[in-house]
Order: structure tokens, then sequence, then C-alpha cells
């Protein structure tokens, strides 16, 4: 008797037509009691009987909400003394007093909405991002043409894989990636990129981004200096900005980047980051004079080359230039490419070759990133290679992206000669097309991006200020129609800015 | 005339029946002889028809070969002089040389074998790695029973959305990911695991490991701070690792991490990594007292809290314990989960809820890191959930696993009750068993590796040295019959370092 007295039965208002169980609601309420400072610690709790006769349901919930709070430790038995609340929750554990008691400490919390991060996540957020760009209109830079994908073999073969899902596909997969996929991928780059590698020195990416990620994680220490194409590619900044690394702009003209400024400027780079086959975003390709100061320039300062080919498969005039990477003979190259561009995005597939004293650390990084890429798709690429839908695929998609080119360069012409120069080499899936000299860039682009155009300013991939700006059209994702209304819009968006 | 004979031609060989066109052979020889320096800048080249004459071979070819060369900058051609290799390549380039005049300059070059990585790439290196675990044998940790994942339900969900491949799936995703996956998930972790949460907190990742490294790189700075459960999950050891962050140690008792320690060992740690659910690795549950008071240390401290909820789906003994973060006013906790134990690893699908004022740091290191996960596979499981097949499969396994464990638990006493001692909840998906005191468990992982056994030894989960070793058991994947055979391998390998 005397227990029951000494725990009265709580307000406790239960839901007896919802889904949620009795045991449930009554655990919430103590817990929520406990936490929340209405119970105190060594606070009597009611008996399982008067509990259950009181608030008049099963006897067998109460104990089953006891049992969890009790494994949780909100409550405690003593042997005589019945059940109470733990007196080992702390008394004055803050947030968890009453609010009315809380006040006084309330200075002692740091205030949130300004909270600290760390200094590389604040360099991050301080970059340029483009919010407007992330519709999927005309222009978008880096969509391929996703309906002319062979999206019917390409089920065929995921559909394949997914039902035979074996143990070791489903399994923690191999850190390098799927050993079939890596060698189909190493005598692709052998034969059509002019690499020189062998399966090993292949690691599966999620695409470009994790390898520049992994490829600063290994390279680089914070203030490191990375030397970057300027203007470059602004997922590069953002990749070696997050290592903490510094970066150190040299400009790039009609053969690539003056490899004698990088002496002149960063002297004591780690890392230069390059663009050979078709420089993101101008679109030049670097001279074979060039690659060969800057390989050499990579042997005597001890540092090394990213050599990103991010679409080095689309070469309209000539035939595709080999890499870089081929022509390094002291292993100074880290060669990244994507199946991002060439095939689509959301397959998140792509690949580095490392030198191979570098495996180990390279590794090691991704292990430590996200561990290892889907099993799946690696396995169904791997047949899409073999069976020769990739070389079609790419045959296909080269000969539309040049009249995409074409056509939009026409349209370019016809409608806005006065207003838009276009540059770059006729390659890849993406020019650029120089402003008037004071227009703003980003004013267009945002003006454009009303009409659902998406149109990147040139301005975007300068670490300094640029002297003109420009936009960045990516053709591989519109059709010729699409083109044509997408410059008429694009049109208004340039005239409204031209100095008048 | 002249010209023909200021250019001899060079011996060429050519492999007229190989499936490499002739022009490409010629031009791969042109560009070795130029980057080897066996033909020099200013050196004159055959004329197109001397070379086709000589080779006998087509002009065409010939043509086509120094087109490519002239479009890279290998050769040049001034009005009257003819074609030689360019003059702009570099006479000294290091590495294009004959060997035998490359010999003095050696030196100057970094030798590899030993080249400079990161720093925290260094201590990755050196961290301790166990090769002889990556046997896919009994009691491999973290693997779910994967015979037991209704493939065909899966798949049937993978084919529908693989057939149907939209624009908008196959191009670049959200950065938080697909959001209506994003809203199952939120909705599961409120309704099953106590957790605050809506959709827009929830950042979609590769994993849990990706969401460590996210965290690592949002939260922490090169020599910060963090606090490590000891013993603790390797996984996560990595992470902060990679991030450069200093760890310490605290201990973990029955309690779950002894909070007061934290205070005294660090103080000024950044972030507190815990396992509150199911200590990783020895399976107890974090009491009520330790979570108030943890919370109540970052609240203080302007500190955070990593909580890895890895496998907390599996209790046989009583409920599931609510989240930590549920508990936590003051936003102060990031909550990590993942589908790889409860589904399968080759998924890549895990995911964090992010406290509001964060999220635009999340988001930007994970665009950062990778962009994006892919989104087939989200789209499928939000159909599995929805569907009801992805609480159905918990409920199954949690009654198998439960089998499994109690088999395990029943075949450890019975062969070797003198030898090893089981610790921790019934919980989860492993159990940690206690070796004699002095057996080293990585010399006992390692023999039992040879019968294709995979027992993580404890130690591995240390920062310092163990007091007792003991060996991690996995028995999710292996059924009653594995067990049974698994254990007397075991045996074999405890016994024999068994001090006599």
């Amino acid at each position: 008797m005397k227990r029951t007295s000494a725990a009265l039965v709580p307000p406790i208002s239960l839901d007896r037509r919802g889904t949620c169980p009795i045991y449930r609601q009554l655990y919430d309420w103590f817990r929520s009691a406990i936490t929340e400072g209405r119970m105190r610690p060594g606070q009597r709790v009611p008996s399982t009987r008067s509990m259950a006769a009181e608030l008049q349901i099963s006897r067998i919930s109460v104990f089953n909400a006891y049992e969890q709070l009790h494994s949780e430790g909100y409550l405690e038995t003593f042997a005589g003394s019945g059940t109470s609340v733990a007196r080992t929750i702390p008394d004055d554990a803050l947030g968890f007093l009453p609010t009315h008691k809380r006040k006084g400490l309330q200075g002692a919390i740091a205030k949130p909405g300004r909270r600290k991060v760390s200094a590389r996540a604040s360099i991050l957020l301080k970059l340029p991002s483009e919010p407007w760009l992330r519709n999927l209109g005309p222009f978008r830079v880096s969509l391929p043409a996703l309906d002319q994908f062979p999206v019917e073999i390409w089920s065929k073969l995921v559909v394949r894989h997914s039902r035979k899902l074996s143990r070791a596909s489903m399994a923690y997969g191999d850190v390098m990636g799927y050993l079939p996929f890596r060698e189909a991928v190493a005598e692709y780059l052998s034969t059509f990129r002019g690499v020189r590698c062998d399966a090993s020195q292949i690691l599966i990416t999620t695409g470009s981004q994790q390898a520049l990620q992994i490829s600063a994680q290994v390279l680089l220490d914070p203030k490191d200096q990375v030397v970057m194409e300027e203007p470059g590619y602004p997922g590069a900044r953002v990749a070696f900005t997050a290592a903490g690394a510094e970066l150190i702009p040299v400009p790039a003209d009609s053969e690539g980047i003056v490899v004698p400024e990088i002496n002149r400027r960063g002297r004591h780079a780690r890392v230069a980051y390059v663009t050979p086959s078709h420089q993101y975003p101008l679109g030049m390709t670097m001279s074979a004079a060039r690659r060969m100061s800057l390989l050499q320039w990579a042997a005597h300062s001890d540092a090394w080359i990213i050599e990103d080919d991010y679409d080095s498969e689309y070469r309209f005039a000539s035939r595709p230039i080999a890499s870089l990477q081929g022509l390094d003979v002291h292993g100074r190259v880290i060669y990244v490419g994507t199946f991002s561009k060439v095939l689509f995005p959301a397959l998140r597939l792509g690949y580095m070759v490392v030198p191979k004293d570098l495996l180990p650390a390279f590794s090691a990084a991704r292990d430590a990133a996200d561990i290892f890429s889907s099993t799946l798709f690696q396995a169904a690429l791997t047949d899409f290679i073999a069976d020769g839908h990739f070389a079609r695929h790419i045959r296909r998609m080269r000969m539309l992206y040049m009249d995409r080119r074409e056509a939009l360069v026409c349209a370019i012409q016809s409608q806005m000669g006065r207003n838009l120069e276009v540059i770059g080499d006729e390659a890849g899936m993406h020019l650029v097309a120089l402003l008037p000299p004071g227009m703003s860039d980003v004013s267009v682009s945002k003006h454009a991006a009303q009409n659902g155009i998406s149109a990147m300013p040139l301005s975007s991939c300068y670490l300094k200020a640029p002297k003109r700006g420009g936009l960045i059209l990516g053709y591989g994702g519109v059709d010729p129609r699409q083109i044509q209304d997408g410059i008429r819009k694009l049109k208004i968006s340039v005239h409204r800015h031209a100095v008048v």
C-alpha cells in the first residue's frame, strides 16, 4: 500500500485508437518526463499493478514499457524499495531541465546559427555557386544526349546482372574496383587514349570528382600549392579547396597552360591540374612542346600532374589527341577519366590511372572515403564494353555532337554574330562564346535562367577577375530545335545587357 | 629533289597485317622518335610523296599521320622550307633525351619508390590493416545474410526503374539525394529510431564510411581532437585520420563511453564519435545517464557528437533503443546510418541526419567529394520501403540473427568454453569472444584465415594496447552448419596458440 501511495499515477493520456501500441506510448511518456525533468532522479514510479488499474490498460503493457525503460537505464530497481527513476541521471543535465530553470545557463551554450565548422568547410562555403544553373535546360554543361543512350541494351545488361546477384556482387567489393571492369578500362585507355597502364593501376571511382578528391587527399597537405589553369575547371577547384590547398592560377593560351609561368608563380607547387586534350573551358589542345615542358617541370620539381581527360573521346576536326600520361616516363601523371560524359552521369563511374608506387596510398584514401563502388553497374558496363556497345555509342555520339556543335555555331553566328564570339577547338560537348567587353556574364546567365536556359558564366572558371566575360554552352544534351530556340532566348538576355 | 635528300626516309617497320591502321603506326613511330630524341627539333621530315613511295603505302596514310602530328604540335611547316620537327619542342626535355645523354641529370630527379605523399596519406598507410581478412569466409564482420535477401523482389524493382530511365534519373542528381528516398528515410528514422528530423536534414551517402568522411571534412581541421570509444570502430579511425585529426581514446565500460573521462582527456575535442545503441565492437548499450552527460558535454564544449547507429535494427532481448539524436535539444548530434547491414553492402547507400544550420556545409562537402549518389538504387529502394519489403526483411533477419547468435554462443560454449568468453548484448550481427589473457589475437586471426575463417582481432579496434585480446565474430552471413564448422576450425587456431 505504501508503495502505491508513494508513487501516484501521473496524468498520462493514452491514444487507444491510434496505431502506436500502448506500451510504447507509456514508454515515450516516461522517457520525456525523465529527460525533460518532470520526473526527478530517485523519484518512485507506480507499480505495474496500480498503473494498469488506474489507466485501465493491461499489466503486460506496463511491464513492457518498464522493461524497456530499465534496459535503457531510465529506471532502476532496488530490492525492497521498488522501482524509481535512475539516480545516475545527471540532476543538472542541461537541456533536460524545465525551461524556466535553464535560463541562467543559456549563455554558456554556443548560439546556433553561427556555429563553428572547419576552416576548409568555411572556404568551400565561400566559393561561387550558381544555384540558378541547376535546371536541365538548354546548354547545360557536361550533359550528354541522354535520349540517345541505348537504354534498352543497357537495361538488359542491368537486368541480367541484377537477377543473378551473387554473394560476391552483394558483399563488400574490391577497393580498387571490379577486376574485369578494370581490365576493360585499361585496355580501352591503352588502345584509344595512348595511356601506358595495366589493370593493376586502374582505380575505379564514383566519377572524376572523386578521383580529384582522392588525388588531393594523397598528394596535398593543407597550404600546399596547386597550379590551376586560368580559366580552369571549377570542380577541381572545389576538390583542392576542400583539401585545404592553396590555388595558383597560371594562364592558359592557345597552346594550353603557359608552363614558364608555373616556374615563376608556382615554383613550389606540389601538383599541376591540367586538361591537355581539350582545355576546360576554353577548348584548345595543349601543344607537344608544352606537354614536354610540363612533364619536365614535374620531374624536376618532384611535383605531380593530374591530367583530366574528361571528354577527349569527342574530336571532330582531327583524330583524338593521345594522352599526356603516355608521354610520361617518370610516373608523374595521375590520369583521370569519367563515364559521366560518354554514357550518363547517374552511372557514377569514373576511373584514374595511378603510378604504381602510389597505389597503396590511393587505395587507402579510397577506402577511407567510401570503401568501394557499387558492383552491379561495373559488371553491366564490362559487358557493355565487351559487346561493342561502348565503341558504337561513342562513334554515334561523335557524329551527333559534331552536328550539334555546328548547329550551335550557325545559330550563334546567324542570330547574334555581333555579340558572341565562339572560341575553342572542334571538340567535346561545349563551347565558349565570349560576350562583348564589359558585359557581366553572371548577369546574363541569371537572366537567361529565368527563361529556362542553363548558360554557365565563364567568369566562374576564373580564380582572378577575367578580362572578358563569356558563356559556356553545352550542346551535348540539346537537339537542333532546342538549339535554335535556346539561342533565341539567350539573345534576349544578351541584348538586355548590351551597353546602349 | 633537295627536300627529299634532306630528309631521308627513316627505317620504319610497319605491320601490314595487324589491326592497327598504317597511318596510326606511322604517327606512333614519329611521336616516339620525337619524344625520345631520335628526331631533333628543326629536323626535316620526308615529303608525303617520298614516304609513300619508300614505304610502299598510300599517300593518304602518310598525309593523315602528318596531319595528326601537326595538330598536336610535333611537326611544323614553313612555306618554302617544307615540314620539320617543331622547334618549340624543348631541346633538353628531360626524359625525352636518349638514355645515354640523360645520365648526368638523373640525380636531379626524385627517385621513384620513396616519393613524397601527403602527411595524412602517410599516416593512413601506417594504420593497421588486416589483408588476411579479405575473404568472405565464416565470421566476416558486417556481412549480412546475403542469401536471405529477397533478390527476386529487389531485381524486379531495379528492372522497373532501369527500363524507364528518365532524363532526370540519368542526369546529375540532387547533392543531398533523391527526394522521395530522403522522405522515406526520414519517416523510417522518426518512427523506428526516435530520430527528430525531416527530409530536408537527410543527406544520402554511399554508405556510413562516406558519412564519416564528410563529417570529418566539415567539422575537423587538421590537428583537431576527436574522442573515440576505446575500443572503437576502425572505419571511423580511418576517416578521422584521413582528415588529419588527432584521436583521443576514451574507455568504454558496461554503460558505454565514460563521459567524465572525456572532460579529463579530451577537453578540447571538437567531436566525439560514439555507437550508443550497440557499442562497436564490445556490444553494450549506452545508459541513459551517459547519454545525457554526453549531450551536456557537447553543448557546453561547443563540440559535436557523431552517433553511428550502424546495426540498431537488430536487438533480440529487448526492443530497439531509441537514438541519442532524439534526446538532443541543441542540434549537436550528427546521426549516421547505413543500408549495408540491413540490406547489402554493394548497394552503396547510407544516410546522415544533419542539424539544419550545418546543411550548407555538409552539402558543399558532399559536392566536393563525389557530387551525388546513383539515382537508380535510391529510386528502387524507395519502392522497396514503401511496399513494406524493408520492414518485412528486417523482421525476418531479426529472428534469423537471433537464432544465429544463439547457435554461435552454443557452439563456442560447447566446443571452447574454457578458451573463449562471449561478451556484449544480445543484439546486432557480431559478438566479441575474449581470448585467454596473453594470447595474441592477431596471430590467432592470421592462423584461422589459412583455414578460410575471417575472425577480426579485437586489438585492431584499440588505439592503445588492449589488456586482453579477442575475436570479433560476425554471425550475420553464416548459417548454423557453417557456424559449427567455423568454430571447429577456430578451435584449432586457438589451441595452437594456447599457453602450454
